[in-house]
């Protein structure tokens, strides 16, 4: 609650039409629904501008279940996440309507139409790598954006790479997704000019260490200026997208 | 070099403005100057929107002089960062219009004139990160962007971040800079909803690891879309945060 | 055996109500039960405060019957820890009166009556937490302490934890059970004046490493006095509130 | 601010005694001065129960002398820790009143009386741990408190450790400062029934990791309710043992 | 695309015989074949020595066998690695003729006739390592290379090194293989002056960290110009033996 | 092969009882049996004191078979450690006269009469821990020795182990397995004068990291002279503790 | 203290040689010699067959000094180590008489007649680990063992090594000290039938790890019984290694 | 010593041209040179087809000093590495006519004359790495090799390594020297079909962990064949590769 809101209250509570005790609820913080197992945040939109997500993990299917159902009732989108085969069936099972993507692990219900595309590019290093794509697009979707996805341009065919470079300049943010070194960040962050947001993924193996080679190899990029988020974090690098792309204006064709 | 430029370079050939071994040439690249030790890459700025940055450890003050003058000698800014109290003396000595900031261990040369200001807040946990601090502020001057600065807002004390949240939320981009377990910047994520850029410092001791723990506490952020940059990386910070202010409108007031 | 027990034990011997190879034996230590497999120490209760507890992991089903069997043959309360599916199923086929806990994974029987509450509040920061807090509770009820449970008050909503901050300030000692980087602990220390113990969890994925991220951000905590314990070690985490309420005077309401 | 001072400040809003623009500043939150590099929390005694502690690595002498003054201004006890021989030296001419602890690495200004002994033991496992011990020592001392400390009584001979029991076991809190293997903290935790807080410290060489091996250790304890803080943290244990002991009785001798 | 096919391609244009458009799109990069989900590199033989290689893990049956006939209908070795049993079944079924080697986890189809041997030898210090060797052995015959094998000469019985160590000596190249502590490398490249490319596997337990102690050890090694390749990583020492071997001249025995 | 051997060798050339081929090829090394998976080093117990043993991870059975009917055909004792429940049937079902050891992963053929009993105690922190007393166990009745187990002392409830210190001492060399944090080889240390071999093993959870706890913690025992093996290596302490034993005159009671 | 002690202080009180009071105080432990900042354990020696021997690091001069004078007072042999420069000359200036080993770190004070010697081989890979050898050295001498040093038999140059295996097979326990990759551990003890305890030292730079590399190393070799001590730890070996040999009846020569 | 060896001795000595203590003696290993300190391996040229390389870490001046003059007056190279300030003008004094690189810290003494030149490529991503492309080039000299050394040409500046991308391919063998992230290595090995070594320096800071990150990202390369060297090893690059150019046929131009 910002001081114009307190402002806003204290005059209604002069005036008489907020009792002393309606003023004082007011003014302490009441924007969530109570679950028993969990607190829903109904008002993250509005807060930070992306609905609240379930992260599946360690949840039960009726947990997950009776959060999509809050939020469904309160008329936003549910996006959940890292969700595996038996939660996903349960969720078709419980919501047809929805959308469960498999390979990212993801459940989408309402999403909001898309209002807009061609802003954010999802380049993918290798095949392997796309379940993290997956998940990143499916956040993308759920808050109305349409990404661009580029697969398979590791740097080890640089050719590749480079044959689709003006095609990624057009866009306003990079998500990279790369396992292995994850050397491909390092070498878009030289090409384009553009906000380049680096996702390691656990593609690999050996001293690879289940993603901490490609996550400390971005980190110290001798490009600069790439951003970093967890391995295998799709979800993170859609929402750090969104909320720099939230802030530009919309392209009018 | 892009289609636009080869089919360019192209057509004067075709036309006799240029030679075969002209064009052969012109079609290979050609952007850097060679200084033995070094091969200068005077074309960046034009290709990734910043100039190059001399990275000042592990170079000799010879070294680094000599880089310093080829940029100004192309009309280009100077920027050098990781400088200690003895190149930092020698620099001043060779070019004594530049700034040194000897907490931020930089030196600017030349920087161009402010172009735009209000759009980046600076957010520093403690009084012991500013050396951070400093660094991204020099690099950001360097690129003609000027930071608001708010310092020792860590959560420790959350009545001291509250009482500048809505200042906070008047930013574009938020860099984030804190040591410890580096918990500001998942408060400040579930605060704003505009780019946080995480800086974890090296400000602490025991199993802080030299700033791996504040590394893993924004990469690992319950509040989603954090994005990271190594362990005191105050000059990487900047140019995320230069890579996403470039694409928004200027705005006039 | 202090120096008073000694004392009484040389009287006894002096005076003849000891014999010398008594009074020897009495002089060594006897306060375990020899199982072959285990070395049950049926004192542990009078020494330290509270009663064996059994490390379900690596015995077999018949192996933590046998010691279940030996503490409810001294009159103790029995606590098993780490108990998947197959050993819960066969303690409560054996033990039909007491109360297996599935997602806290232990079993429990002949507790006490509940001779304290409201002491001790368990604050979890997510719903993929609660199994560690389920394990937390399972052993305070073996010792006699209710619990307050909160969940899903983690810092990315801040509001909801501010929301209840005058409840959690009404106890003794706060348990802060929390997974992803762990913040909670840091804002809630700010935030009160009584214990904190964190409590790092499992829950996460990538560069967390099962825990040892909220692990060294709550050992990191720029919130002076916060104390850890192990990655999901809700049992120890009760155990140090005991060691700190058992001291307090019994309220008298 | 809670409740009753939210209450309170309508209430005289409301009576007249406070303008609408004094309430609405009243409701925000003021805490804190500004010194440019640090803003200084003068109001975390009476929330937390402790006043503010400067970290002294990191911060210039001018810094720190700058925040010591505002807090004696404020009639608070100032403490700094982590402070080198100049530092030291620079405080201890500025406040020639003050005691400068060089080998705990602390400066204390205007302590309270002692007004509670004999409730907090700090045992500490060799001769080359004192230097942490004498970092809560102080911390103890600026608010208040006299411990009990015993010296080197490392489980290596474990007779002197038993020598002592009794005299340990007469406490209300133990802090146990160990390096190496940091094995005392089970042994102590086996032997007594009140809280213990584990302090690893960085004595030791090789594998040691610079304290990683007794933090571990006393992280894994076989004996539970042992409780752990940041490797070298002597003022973070004891304000854990504070925050504990402020809610005991005081004793009337 | 190196600075000949340019000449060649400009001198095309000027005759004629190839109109703008058709320079510029063969001025841009095209060696690659689109399948959605992979951008199949079926220049990479040509370019580098070696054909692309399947990395199996992450990719599905269909996505690996649509690959593997894109390769086929280019007229290239297909080789995939790193598949487990389900996926073996499903090549051998879809193309009979293949090898499915089951202990090195490789799939081979059209292999080039044998036309070295005698260069590269496979050296491996146990039974258990054997995976790798085969894994290694698959990738050199794709090549078209018949490497020698010699297994079970660890170091813990020098003499069975010992005695075949003029064999050994005949080779060009010599790829070791060793688990545990790896020590094979370092007494083997003491005892010949060819190549020696490292392969730590992952065969131990407990601290050997699923293989980064040989992996270190290698790298430490007292013996100079040990080269090392990741853990387990048959097929990576593989392609740097043919790297090296392609380089000598044929031997016409 | 040492001098004197070399020496025979010789003399019997010069007298002609060898020819120089023979007298070169008893020179070269020759003391294994080729089984082309493995190259069984049948001499090692005349060398180093103890037959090979048969590590069985990584090794199929009929590999794991071979090697033991190789073994046994030369008239040595057979062990092979690290089996699962599969290897270890299929190895009763070959040779039904061996002892399979299911918690210890053993299987042991044809071990010699008993020789020494005494010598050794096997002491164990936890019940959980039993699985690697009973692979050194295996491994010493391999060799004829007869040790004394001693189970469940750890320190948590030090009069366990006080109450039987007497009977410790009695032993020539110690074995001290233990999980957890490891304490029970200091206290072990700093109580006996004879060797302490200890062993970590991987129980325990968190931040215990499979064993590398008390693995430090062993590493670094204030109680010196404690020597440490692999984490769970039961097979590797009982060979350094027969190293030892072997050297002692045989006790003629 | 062990039964036949209290069973004797038992008959002394029951026949009045000893009061109650002096009884009690008899069976309470006693062995120690209290400095303030140190508890001198001056029974250490009859109790595990060492004396106390002071680690210099993390003590001052004056610390130092006192304990060396309290055990040369209590007739006791004194062996300080890891001492700089500046506390060598401190300790050789109060005792004249000492030897202070500058390589080794250590200072040695009244040493008994060597009275065992040819029993303990210190192996030394290369001229760089010297320092620790001269550690072990000295603490073996201050215990009257005579050891055998043998440098620089790395196993790069294999033949070194055994060049020289026969005079080290004739020696009960070898000690082999190494750092790069530590195969030198390895290679010995598939060589030799006698103990060997390893000690990695940090002879090596870049992913060496200050020794963590032969330390895991030489804990996983592949040669069974390797026993090791931390990293540097000629002091611990050493002890280890007599914990053996006090065990072997002296040889008459 | 091999099979023709032994072979000559035996006849020899049949003939009586040697007597049996003569071959005794011959067929034992012989090829060092005592110094008490050091053994020198005076034959390892031969045998290995490198000189013994000086390791000047950890070694006194007059240790090295005396080693030199060991080589020296067996007429061989004396080549030493790792030497600081200290130790480089000592060398420079006894041995006026060497060559000390203080850059690389390497002294060089007697190299042979230049017989292969335009083999071996020395690539450098950065002008803080010349530290190692030196230590390198030093090796590669005191073996009679003249590298081409192609500088700061990292792959944030694409275009300054694509520029000189057919000079590079010339050559039969390229050691890549990176720090930072080392995707030099990767994008270099898609690039060309020779060799290529990977240098990880230690050029970085945070989280690079001194040299571990770019380490971990070249054996984790995507691009097949990258074998890599312990960190800033530029002396075990320069040795691996001469181990494989001494095998090609030398070029006659």
């Amino acid at each position: 609650m910002n001081n114009p809101q307190i402002f806003d209250i204290l005059q209604q509570f002069k005036q008489g039409s907020l009792t002393l005790t309606q003023a004082t609820e007011a003014l302490s913080v009441d924007a969530v629904q109570e679950l028993g197992h969990a607190t829903v945040d109904t008002e993250r939109e509005s807060r930070t501008g992306q609905p609240e997500t379930i992260f599946g993990e360690g949840k039960t299917d009726v947990q997950i279940i009776s959060i999509v159902q809050v939020l469904i009732d309160n008329g936003q989108t549910a996006l959940v996440t890292r969700i595996d085969q038996n939660k996903g069936t349960a969720l078709i099972k419980s919501f047809p309507g929805g959308e469960w993507n498999e390979l990212g692990r993801t459940f989408l219900l309402s999403p909001p139409p898309i209002n807009r595309q061609g802003e954010i590019a999802l380049i993918c290093a290798g095949t392997s790598d796309l379940y993290v794509a997956e998940e990143c697009n499916s956040t993308l979707r759920a808050m109305g954006h349409q990404a661009t996805r580029i697969t398979d341009v590791g740097v080890a065919g640089l050719h590749r790479l480079l044959g689709r470079i003006d095609e990624i300049r057009q866009h306003k943010v990079i998500i990279c997704i790369a396992g292995m070194e994850g050397a491909l960040a390092t070498v878009l962050a030289g090409l384009v000019s553009v906000p380049i947001i680096g996702v390691p993924t656990s593609v690999g193996y050996g001293c690879h260490m289940n993603g901490l080679t490609p996550l400390l190899g971005m980190l110290n990029s001798c490009a600069p200026g790439v951003v970093v988020c967890n391995i295998d974090n799709g979800y993170g690098a859609a929402i750090a997208a969104l909320r720099f792309c939230n802030l530009l204006p919309l392209e009018t064709t």
